[in-house]
């Protein structure tokens, strides 16, 4: 899997983002610790220099793991003396970037191990299948969105990405959003029901994707004996939780489904846009309300629907929704200064926003305003759909 | 070129048109003409049933030119009989429809034309190169456009695709457009500025592309003796007009040009988004001010402007402006009911906007709201670029 | 089919190689009709400089067939007059190397049009089924060949290809030949015995070939309703011939039918080598008995074996026979001085040697000694089967 | 590089055989160790079944090598309990094949390995450099070699692989074969010499793979400061020695630097066909002269040659010689019965032999009769060059 990296590379990746951005930047007689990790360990920052050929990041077998953790150990010290010493005023902003790369790693960690033991026949169990609630079932319902002008984009002083700004006015029509998230139930219905067959529920380019990939299912279900539905998870091949929120879902299966179950359910159903999804979800946040299933529940799967509370649910956590927006840059967006730049404004073509945090993010990482992105056919991440409906 | 189809599909695959959506529509009776033209000319409708494999269109020496003529006229025939007998009320809709896609294939022979020419060491000259009057530069200057709520999409009783509907509101930021296009001249600076081989103005996809195919200038320029560039036309290849609006370049390149510009100006310099082209663009129409050169001038380039009025010149005709904006349906977007429905609707993904029409576009096919688009890579159309400024 | 060149591009090309290899080589004061000819229509000779790329010939809509033809009908010209002034001692060998070549594509012109018209879902016919004789099918028998000292290669005065001199020793074992070619029936049991989805039975590419292709059987064999097997060829699709010698297929299937073959009769089953075929068929044509179904028969297709004559039968015609013998250089081998060894020798790795010519093959283009060679998964030629089986 | 594998998985793979063609075949009710070991380490068996699939044997982080190490010491353990048992006739033969097999896959990873070494940055080191003897060069000369009836093929009651057998007649024209090696410094004159970059002295295949990928040197030949060439190897980057016989190259350019030595010393020059080097080399052997640079000397290298003595050396050791002869069955070959069958017949097509093992070959495992083989573009391998001679 060409997008996926080795364990030892995202640990000396993030070295490297400190070495790199921070004690290059601000520590007086710079000097790296190996010349070669700069190449070997840069992801794709062009200003940095050259990079190690993404899909040999597997061939690296040296430096060894020790040889890692000893770079990373001598990094932590210098920034930490760095740090003590205190004088440059935008030292911890830099550390901040670089504690947030971090995070995003930690994330890309657990997704690519997935990937990787889903590719060995022996199935390995990254932790075991942790004992969960009896679930509840709640029924799917609607919960009205007011249209008008409204504002998103970052506020405040806490830490953004620059792709979160500026904050700017939308104009948003009036719709409705999903009380939670799809389940793994309902996707079952859609399977069974042929939704992989039939082309009037995709995107063209969808289309060509699921007959050129032989697609079937999300990426990790593999049928059992007597055709059930299993699911490959970091706690090995488990039976599906029908109340889960479905997930590892492209965006073409998103918007494939959506498509379905408008026809249905005779509603005009869709997925939302990144604005409908951020105006609905920062009330929740600002009311201290965005918590969720995220990595701290070290659940490390999607969980049912806690409770039956009206209103949104599994806004944050669980899976990263899909929207039908576009990444683009905001009105007057400005990418950082220097090599930071390169971090997200180069990525703004051909992929698509999701929103709210997975079950293998750290929870204080996430933001209503918070945008990540992905390739339409990606669905290594965990990756799932809530509903949006026009209003009438 | 995979984008590209031998003239005589294009005759047949319009003449298909009319035989599947008028004739089998509502023709009493129906049969086709021949039943395998159904399959050997469907470009992309799956509801209609199989279809010829794209790539091998052009090993369709069956039926001859002289068989598919003969098909049209029958086709015809066939037409004007149902239009005279004129009693279904949605008849006339549909052979509009059939006319505004032979309008659509008329643009596109002539653009798969140009490219076959360019590959051929003869460079074959469609039609001889006219005489042109004197260009006078104009200088490059912006036109303010005011922000605020603004209503895009298609208005009023005439013909429009589905994807310009429905009508609907937009916020827009204060911004300045260039009230002419990027001249050949302009571009040919940043040609010899390295543009190409600095990745610090590309999109990363768009460098990757630039590496990959050793891209260097726009489609059709060519190095002569001397390193002067000149510019393979339907007229052959030619001087390069430096006054003319450059042409035949992609999203990828106008993003980086802008760029690029942007630095050298010291300007927050991009591309427009849709709705700003559009909501210029609409009061121009509305004035009966929406002329340019079309395919009607006979032209079959792009033309320097013409005097040098004050405020948006070019806005219509000359070359399809690329847009900053995806291609994504509109807020309560419906598609067409039933195998017309895949006309627009299923290529929502991956694709960019372009508006404006070209000097291959007839005049009558073009409106405000009219909605181009194609992948960020394609530019074997003729399309080119409009800058914006955002407001400070 | 990347292999396959449309038939303009043929007239053209052995146009281009008089005027090349003819013409600017003797002709005093030679200037080439068209400059850029030299490139179009060059199909592999890097001494005579650039070479229009292959896989763009189909885009050559210039020059027209017209302009082909005249440029024919003027080489003809000149090289007549230069046949008369008649001074130059090796010029008659060009000739005759050209006419040898023009009978190579003249085949070739044949399979790429049965291929094209393959493609077409018209299913296009070149020439109608001619009338047949009633088949009497003869069973297969093994005609012994003594092993020891033989001699092999182009003997005597006559026109012959650099690659099959010198005229050589080898060491034969002794074995013994199929009496006639594998037929369509035969084959039709390999098929129905689940031999193209039998591990067992092919190379290891072979079984790779088949898996990633697809292949299910002959390249133009196709199931009719029922099950029943039809064959498309320059008549359109017509019902299998049983008792006519199986065509269209890969040295790979040749190979896999000869194993299954071997387990089926329990008997040492294989393919001839090269010398083995050339010693088994030299002696016929030596005794004027090189007759066979030709491409002067106008049959277009194999044919049943006429008559129960004892001996080997059908070593000539009808289809070029699958050897097991890489196409290498023959010992003390030297090409052909000039831009002309380019011919064959730089071709002399990874094909194997097919023999014997096939029925679209002129009669006097073939001799004991011809070496034709494809690659091990080329099918659209027409080339077949004769066993061999070792001696015990 | 997808014909590498990584160290973990060459010593699991010899275990697997072990346990599949020892234990299974001879143990009173085997059971595998691990049922998924079957599928993750057998690398070509259909007739075993299941395989994984090679690109991805870079992904098994699972079996941890502590887990492959506990496997290999039970599977040694059953095949001593077995010996000891010792009753089966053929059981000695199936671990001499395990042993045979087992020395195949060390070469195999030390060229793996320095594969692996040469896309990392870092440039490790697997071993210091050791000392060598000054090397003193030696002049090319030419040992002549009768023609006639010969002997080829396994004789003798020792080990041999079935694609050896059997010994059989072949005729040979007479010739010279090349006293020693060709040296890297001869290679340099080739390249300095523009051999890479003249298509005259390559085959058709090989001149668009040098194309395709940019080959301008062997394989790992790389560019110092100033121009020099060095070369990386298994003690890291070290300068190249000009005396050593150059090493990894692949059979096109063998091929081709024979054609350019050919024109340079206007000789009638080539590689030996497989034949001639055994005609050859046998009576070496025979003598007990077959000793050379073997895995054994450790030297990991090729060296250049000792002493001064007439005749024929390096036969034996350095680097594996090219030879123009395809891998193809000999006459009357069997392959062995059972799924061992598939160890070298299903290989015979598009590779080419070549013979004398390596620097990196333990010493006990080559045959004056030994066959490797690989295609054409391979050059990962200690592969080499010895020329031969036309005799006028």
């Amino acid at each position: 899997m060409p997008d996926a990296s080795p364990v030892k590379w995202h640990l000396a990746h993030v070295t490297w983002f400190f070495e790199t951005f921070v004690l290059e930047a601000f520590e007086a007689g710079f000097r790296p610790h190996h010349p070669a990790y700069r190449v070997l360990f840069n992801s794709y920052y062009q200003a940095v220099g050259e990079r190690h050929p993404r899909p040999q990041r597997g061939l690296v077998t040296r430096p060894s793991l020790a040889e890692v953790l000893a770079w990373r150990r001598a990094v932590d010290d210098r920034v930490q003396a760095l740090l003590h010493s205190g004088t440059a005023p935008t030292l911890a902003e830099r550390v901040e970037l670089g504690l947030q790369h971090e995070q995003q790693h930690q994330e890309l960690l657990l997704t690519d191990l997935l990937h990787l033991f889903s590719c060995n026949p022996l199935a390995p169990v990254y932790r075991p299948l942790p004992l969960l609630p009896e679930a509840v079932p709640l029924p799917l319902a609607w919960v009205p969105q007011q249209g008008g002008l409204t504002t998103i984009g970052h506020a405040g002083d806490g830490f953004a990405f620059d792709n979160e700004t500026p904050r700017h006015r939308v104009y948003l029509q009036p719709c409705a959003l999903a009380n939670r998230l799809t389940t793994q139930g309902e996707w079952a219905d859609f399977v069974a029901d042929a939704g992989y067959r039939d082309p009037r529920w995709w995107l063209a380019a969808g289309w060509d994707w699921v007959q050129a990939q032989g697609i079937e299912a999300p990426l990790y279900w593999r049928r059992a004996e007597g055709g059930r539905w299993e699911e490959f998870t970091l706690h090995g091949q488990v039976s599906l939780a029908p109340h889960a929120p479905v997930v590892h879902v492209s965006l073409y299966e998103a918007d494939a489904y959506a498509r379905w179950a408008a026809a249905e359910q005779r509603l005009p159903l869709r997925l939302p846009t990144e604005a409908e999804w951020e105006h609905a979800a920062a009330p929740l946040a600002a009311a201290g309300m965005a918590n969720g299933n995220f990595v701290e529940s070290q659940a490390l799967q999607t969980l049912p629907v806690a409770g039956t509370a009206p209103g949104l649910l599994q806004m944050y956590g669980d899976v990263w929704e899909w929207t039908r927006s576009a990444y683009l840059p905001y009105p007057g967006f400005r990418v950082w200064a220097g090599a930071v730049g390169e971090y997200n404004g180069k990525f703004m073509i051909d992929q698509t926003v999701l929103r709210g945090g997975s079950c293998a993010t750290p929870r204080s990482h996430i933001r209503a305003s918070y945008r990540n992105f992905f390739p339409a056919g990606a669905r290594w991440q965990f990756s799932g759909v809530r509903l949006a409906c026009d209003a009438e």
